[in-house]
């Protein structure tokens, strides 16, 4: 069971933010996620794309972005449940609450904060016969660590910037990469389109268009593919495929804790702190509604920063708190490292 | 007569932000500030401290932030009254609104957005006589216009970082730079404070200590100061007069516009708009007060951004705005620039 002060459910964003402000509240925080990777739809959908309306940075790289907001967070020393899915809310007689994984990982809390966005994100897969059995068994649609391909065969499938990027990725990885589309043409930055074309021509990646995987083979663990190109069906003998044809968000089981819900969001008190008709649990960021609502990073930052007050009422019972700027009062990391302003000196001058 | 969209009262973080999200839904703003500079308290009172705090920034000093906010905004033109306090506020009849300065200066315009932060800086000013009648003639309590002082003597007094560095900045201007404060020791940072103590030794400061400017001398300007050092006194030359006291914000003007005031900040509605109990008045920022209100900078981002959604209401009745990600639809400056993500190609590959 893994025991934390708050636990935030989505790892975008706003629940990396929450990270850093519970921090200066001496709060721990543990989130979950089912993306293998935080930063939520920045590192998902749009890693390499600019955003222009994070105050204070005319421009930045979504990516960059998150890994700012993971540097940020880092001296309060989250923990991470990644690729998993939280599946079920249960609140115990003492009002803490333990969250279940749809891997049946266990976490308590007395304090839950849903940051789960557009909600957690599903990856649309191909309709396959027996799809399932190979799933955990060379079918996968997240690249989770790419040293598990180290000199394999490995078939990418899709037509986006996920599908080029692993691929060129993975070209150097894997002994073998191909890459297959049910049409000739690509869509996405034109570098990875121009840095596909020459592995290709290099014969670093084998590229076979317009094709479509129709079937796959393999006593328990995958071992080839149908593929069917122009009409024509053929086997490709493989040891992984990865299918990334993109993944919708889906509100999913959160839609089933008794949560107030409207427009496919989390109603919240946006009044106070953004607290859900369950007490002690809250939504910020994309995943909440109220009037006048916009789902903007900038938003999140900011409800995620009124809720950990009300948190740390919850967690330090009739215990008052200060708001103390960082500026003045620095930052002490629960790892031991200590941010602080210079001090300045007092000092005559003869 | 100066007209705008969105009339800003206080260019303070709060303020500078505005005029982005603003830009964004096509209103221009105009500012204005009691301080010769955009900034406000961070410009003012720490500009060379670090703020870890900021969403995305593990650490960002003050100044480099507000240079960072005015640098995002300023592809959409703000207009600037600087160096004057807003005074009056007067509701025409056809709903809009005149901001008069101390000074005269009229603004007009459909939404007034308050940001004055903890109110107008006014300097503490030293008790002497006839001050008033040199105030435009000699003495002063800001640094508007460094070049105004270029071959002139200039005399500052006052013991903190402001006297410390514009000593230290002068000192390369002025033909002569005299340092005068009531104790021997000075508190600022520590490289300010070494600074000085090597320009004095260079002979390029003047340091008086301990003493004080008991006196102001001269027909029509500022001619000579009296000084008291140590019980003596004895005339010093000058062409200028600078004490840096420090500043006190006063929510001055301000409070008596009709405004519900609370703890010496100005009621909003928090649950929609932060629009105050004047329709057309919004108040954003430290400025304003509401239930769990924390007065934190990123705060001031996301109460300006939803101010700015139903100031796009009130000066286009009746039209609707559609919230685009700037990633998406890229950013359109009011000089002909615009911002834009890199576009996906679709290209085939053979
Ligand atoms: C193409 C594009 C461009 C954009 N451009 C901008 C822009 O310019 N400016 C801007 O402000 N915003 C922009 N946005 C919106 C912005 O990305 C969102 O506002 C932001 O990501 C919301 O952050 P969040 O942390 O609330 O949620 P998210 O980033 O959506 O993260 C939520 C996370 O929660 C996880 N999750 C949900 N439910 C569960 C569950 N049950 N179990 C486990 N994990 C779960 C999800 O997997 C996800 O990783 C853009 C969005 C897109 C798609
Ligand atoms: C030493 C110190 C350290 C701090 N550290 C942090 C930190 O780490 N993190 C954090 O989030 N916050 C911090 N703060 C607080 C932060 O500075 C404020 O939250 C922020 O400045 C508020 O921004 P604002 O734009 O609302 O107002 P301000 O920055 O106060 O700006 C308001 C401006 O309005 C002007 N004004 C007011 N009335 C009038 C008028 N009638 N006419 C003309 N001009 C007017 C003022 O002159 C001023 O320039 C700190 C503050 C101090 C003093």
């Amino acid at each position: 069971m893994i025991k934390t002060d708050i636990l935030i459910i989505g790892a975008g964003p706003t629940g990396l933010f929450t990270v850093f402000e519970a921090g200066l509240l001496k709060l721990k925080c543990h989130l979950i996620d089912a993306l293998p990777q935080p930063g939520g739809q920045l590192a998902e959908l749009y890693p390499k794309k600019p955003i222009y309306d994070i105050p204070g940075f005319p421009e930045v790289l979504a990516g960059d972005l998150v890994a700012n907001l993971l540097e940020q967070g880092k001296q309060f020393e989250p923990g991470f449940t990644l690729g998993e899915r939280a599946e079920t809310l249960e609140k115990l007689d003492d009002g803490t609450f333990i969250v279940t994984t749809n891997k049946g990982t266990q976490h308590h809390a007395p304090v839950v904060a849903i940051a789960g966005g557009l909600g957690s994100f599903e990856p649309r897969k191909p309709i396959l016969d027996n799809l399932a059995q190979y799933e955990e068994n060379g079918v996968s649609y997240f690249v989770k660590n790419p040293e598990q391909y180290r000199d394999k065969k490995v078939v990418i499938a899709g037509g986006g910037d996920s599908a080029l990027d692993w691929s060129i990725f993975l070209s150097d990885v894997a002994s073998e990469v191909t890459l297959i589309h049910r049409r000739n043409e690509f869509r996405g930055a034109l570098d990875s389109v121009e840095k596909v074309q020459e592995l290709k021509h290099l014969g670093k990646i084998n590229l076979i268009t317009p094709a479509e995987v129709t079937g796959l083979r393999g006593t328990n663990a995958l071992e080839a593919l149908v593929i069917n190109k122009e009409g024509e069906e053929f086997l490709l003998e493989t040891d992984h495929f990865i299918p990334l044809f993109g993944l919708s968000p889906k509100l999913g089981p959160i839609g089933d804790w008794g949560l107030e819900i409207e427009k496919n969001a989390i109603k919240v008190d946006n009044t106070l702190d953004y607290q859900t008709n369950i007490p002690g649990v809250f939504a910020i960021g994309d995943v909440n509604t109220y009037a006048n609502k916009l789902k903007l990073i900038l938003c999140g930052f900011h409800e995620a920063t009124l809720m950990c007050q009300t948190a740390y009422q919850i967690i330090n019972p009739g215990k008052k708190y200060m708001l103390k700027y960082t500026t003045v009062s620095g930052v002490d990391g629960f790892d031991g490292t200590k941010k602080q302003a210079p001090k300045p000196v007092v000092q005559a001058i003869v």
